[in-house]
């Protein structure tokens, strides 16, 4: 076995979301936890699958998504129902609550939408529609899994040998079912021989960067370098990054992307160093129900991420905090958008892609 | 009393460096503490001096110059001299360890020049000289508080009623003797009754913003707001922000310009959304020997500064980090550079400047 096989196998065994082994829970890598320590939780209850999405122990778009699907699965088959449409009825409430949690990443609320219509069209009892949303929420994963590896495929194309990347935040195994998004095009490269080094932007307030994308990197083998985010734009300066490449939480229809805040300020940096810019993610990110960046709406999270320190005795803050968890970053500074369907050039048209992401 | 006039009597009574009262130590606000808590220490030896400046404790161009000064006369005050050759000497070997301790900011290796070619033009004992060194080091002090003033006056001339400000790191009363460069600006303005408000970036990996400039203007009354450095481009693209004042370590002849890691980025996104961008500084920053940028040494700091929870149980770092303190911004994107002696803007030409920073 050579180098390169020996990266995917390390990352594939990765698993941030599958089933609990007695399947009635929803089992994560707790992301609050690394790279201290790595401790899986099982969900099993709308209140831990809820608070685990929204404190980020469970985080990446397309991960969220198979949980909400997952975690939809295992509390609909805890509870009681009087009838079909009852179980239909809770579904849905519980979709709208778990949807709640995080706004931005569409990947959610897609994969609760699909569960739900889903539901709807299934014959049979209740156990049958039960049977029915836990065989789907598999297929969202596996589904999900294979998408990866193919962003891996087509993005490998755009890395050469000896290419110095910078990545935002984690659009790795941890935020996906499978080898990620951006670093799935990275792992893909190294596979394919190419020698590949990676600045990882450490992304404030939550880390996911330094914490999360040099963990994964480590273990894939692949020479990884942290800086604070605001030295991106130096580094690009002094001729030391060749391309940035980074995750998404939602696409637009005309190609403008919401991803973790910095997403933005990195590719106002790459555009004015004539670096390309690189935006990686499945289907499922892409929304054609929202026309542009300006109809997304974006997280706002709590001061205590940024300034958790600085409350008085009480606890109450004695600074002003602005905590966006997103940003957005218009289509125009957007070199190209790699998907699991290829490599997706301006002016922007996704409207020729397979639409297994929004079955109407 | 109005509240403009409170504003400057808040931010006047913070003294980030002044002598001790037995004029036998230099004391500082530690501001590794802040905003926590306000405590204030007395350095009296070469390793609290050295140890102070390398890790932050005082900070801040201006800042450190003085406290270099000063702690040279402390620490040659205690020692035994045999004769003026051996305490000229021995001053010489001292200003060489303090101004190792960093590299970037000229003001440190200024000042301590300053001191040295003082002593060497001084009559008398060796008593004589020490008294000669103490005034100096206290002159550097009150002109600094004095370019202050000056600087703030001709900065706010920048800043009008209602504008909004993104300033980076910290470079107010506590980098200075006085009421700060970048920020006395907005004092300043303030003080003329312009209503202003401010993001502070927080500035990793040390936080000045969120701790330092936050908990100043906070004191002085003023708006502040603080967000990841990350989230300035965003901000700027929402039409949030007028303009941008930052400090600077080093100003080159070409007026290109050493500051904290960031301020580059913040110069990109700015010029990327055609907003201005300010630097404000002393003339002593200004250094007529340094050509460019590309001259200047940008010091790295230790790994742990940003990943130093990442360290294994033997403390080992998992992770490979990238640490410059600072970057240098190229003189074509500042929009101005305002010094005690007025506005400068390009192309720059400091060579009319009264000289009294490079004593030669």
């Amino acid at each position: 076995m050579g180098d390169a096989d020996r990266y995917l196998l390390l990352v594939d065994i990765i698993q941030s979301v599958r089933w609990s082994d007695d399947g009635r829970g929803v089992r994560i890598i707790d992301q609050r936890e690394l790279p201290a320590r790595y401790i899986e939780r099982d969900l099993r209850t709308l209140d831990q699958l809820c608070d685990a999405i929204r404190t980020l122990a469970v985080r990446g778009a397309p991960a969220i998504g198979i949980a909400g699907a997952m975690g939809l699965v295992v509390i609909l088959s805890q509870e009681q129902h009087e009838n079909r449409d009852g179980l239909l009825a809770r579904a849905g409430e519980l979709a709208r609550s778990i949807a709640a949690t995080r706004p931005t990443a569409v990947n959610l609320a897609w994969a609760l939408d699909r569960m739900r219509r889903h539901a709807s069209v299934v014959d049979g009892d209740i156990q049958d529609v039960l049977d029915a949303l836990r065989s789907e929420a598999t297929a969202i994963l596996d589904e999900d899994r294979e998408m990866c590896r193919c962003i891996g495929e087509h993005g490998a194309r755009l890395i050469h040998d000896g290419n110095r990347i910078i990545t935002h935040c984690n659009a790795g195994a941890l935020a996906t079912a499978g080898i990620g998004t951006a670093l799935a095009a990275i792992y893909v490269a190294a596979e394919q021989g190419k020698r590949v080094s990676v600045y990882a932007d450490e992304t404030r307030p939550l880390l996911q960067g330094s914490r999360l994308t040099a963990w994964e990197l480590a273990r894939a083998g692949i020479p990884a370098t942290v800086i604070v985010d605001s030295a991106a734009a130096s580094l690009m300066r002094s001729a030391a990054v060749d391309l940035c490449i980074v995750g998404a939480d939602r696409i637009a229809a005309n190609g403008d992307v919401a991803n973790k805040v910095g997403s933005y300020a990195l590719a106002v940096a790459a555009r004015h160093h004539g670096i390309p810019f690189y935006v990686a993610a499945p289907t499922t990110t892409f929304d054609p129900d929202t026309p542009t960046g300006a109809d997304i709406v974006v997280e706002q999270r709590a001061a205590g991420e940024v300034a958790s320190h600085f409350d008085d005795s009480n606890g109450a803050a004695l600074v002003s905090v602005h905590n966006p968890a997103f940003d957005i970053t218009p289509a125009h500074l957007i070199t190209a958008i790699v998907s699991d369907q290829g490599i997706h050039e301006p002016p922007y048209d996704f409207s020729t892609m397979v639409p297994r992401s929004w079955p109407k």
